[in-house]
């Protein structure tokens, strides 16, 4: 366990089975006795929640949105994240801050560089080691939430500017991408192997 | 009217007189015929109002709290700031970004440079064109507060940064420094005196 990643962060746009493979894999770590927490971001500790609230509710600019987004993030890292790992806990956590690189950078147009000098500020320079992405065309993930009773007013061209930004990181950083057709159990194994090989 | 400036804050410490003197002058604008809005930060939007119950309710670290901050004056900017400016009207805001760099910079010693870097994007590169700093010893602060039966549990020693920071910053931008000790009907004259002046 020395050396395997103590930070692992699911992204993907929603309805692609994030939070679901997020669960299974934690559910695996304690299955192999490896003491873990599962965590999210927006809403991952009691102020997060309220902010996550505003960010549902409110009639909000895309600056405004970006920096709640970032004052959750602020909150989770110093709350939830730095003092698990420092426990000895692996933190899998359902998004970070490249939901905020791919959405609000690649998605909205915010500047990248200037997301990523932000992120220095809000993660106190802890990032996720490993990231599963796991990758579907957006018009699937529209029917899924629907599916769900959950109605997006994210638009096609939107989703695909995320999609495509997060295939983008995917090739500089550590992340490993996932067919997000495949089905539950299958995408689960794909995990478990990048886990254990690792 | 031409001239004179359109977007006008008062800042300096709670309990010096700031909401009491920026209601006078909007209610002095008002009666000499000159279109203007009493406004506030943190809380002069309806998301606004949601962030600033986290930031009295919860407890947050600093950078969070700075977050929380910029994403109040974002929605408050571009909501109330920027569209009332272009009606015509002249904004008095009770606190603005120099908050953010005395409380947050001189206080809780985050980099200044950092926070106005920061600001820009916060603020849409809208900011007061006249600051009316009303300065005044902390210990008058702390006493007039407890008064008012609102307990500060800020110490005297962060005040005292606050303040320093303020008056450093009296000298770098367009402040006007009064005296908080002051009756309420001096401090009003000397602010409409300014203004006649301008």
């Amino acid at each position: 366990m020395k050396d395997k990643p103590r930070y692992i962060a699911f992204e993907g746009i929603d309805g692609v089975g994030k939070t679901t493979q997020a669960k299974l894999f934690q559910f695996f770590l304690e299955s192999i006795n490896i003491k873990s927490l599962l965590t999210k971001e927006p809403g991952g500790t009691p102020a997060g929640t309220k902010i996550k609230q505003i960010l549902l509710e409110d009639k909000i600019y895309k600056e405004t949105k970006l920096l709640l987004f970032l004052a959750d993030r602020s909150q989770h890292i110093r709350e939830v994240v730095k003092p698990n790992i420092e426990k000895g806990f692996v933190v899998v956590s359902d998004r970070s801050l490249y939901s905020t690189i791919a959405y609000q950078g690649f998605g909205e147009g915010i500047d990248v560089e200037f997301l990523y000098k932000l992120s220095n500020f809000t993660n106190d320079s802890i990032l996720p080691q490993l990231v599963f992405l796991i990758d579907m065309q957006p018009e699937t993930c529209i029917m899924r939430c629907r599916k769900r009773g959950k109605e997006k007013n994210e638009s096609i061209s939107f989703l695909r500017r995320v999609r495509e930004g997060y295939l983008k990181l995917s090739k500089e950083k550590n992340f490993f991408v996932l067919n997000g057709q495949k089905d539950i159990a299958t995408l689960h194994e794909d995990i478990v192997k990048i886990w254990n090989e690792l």
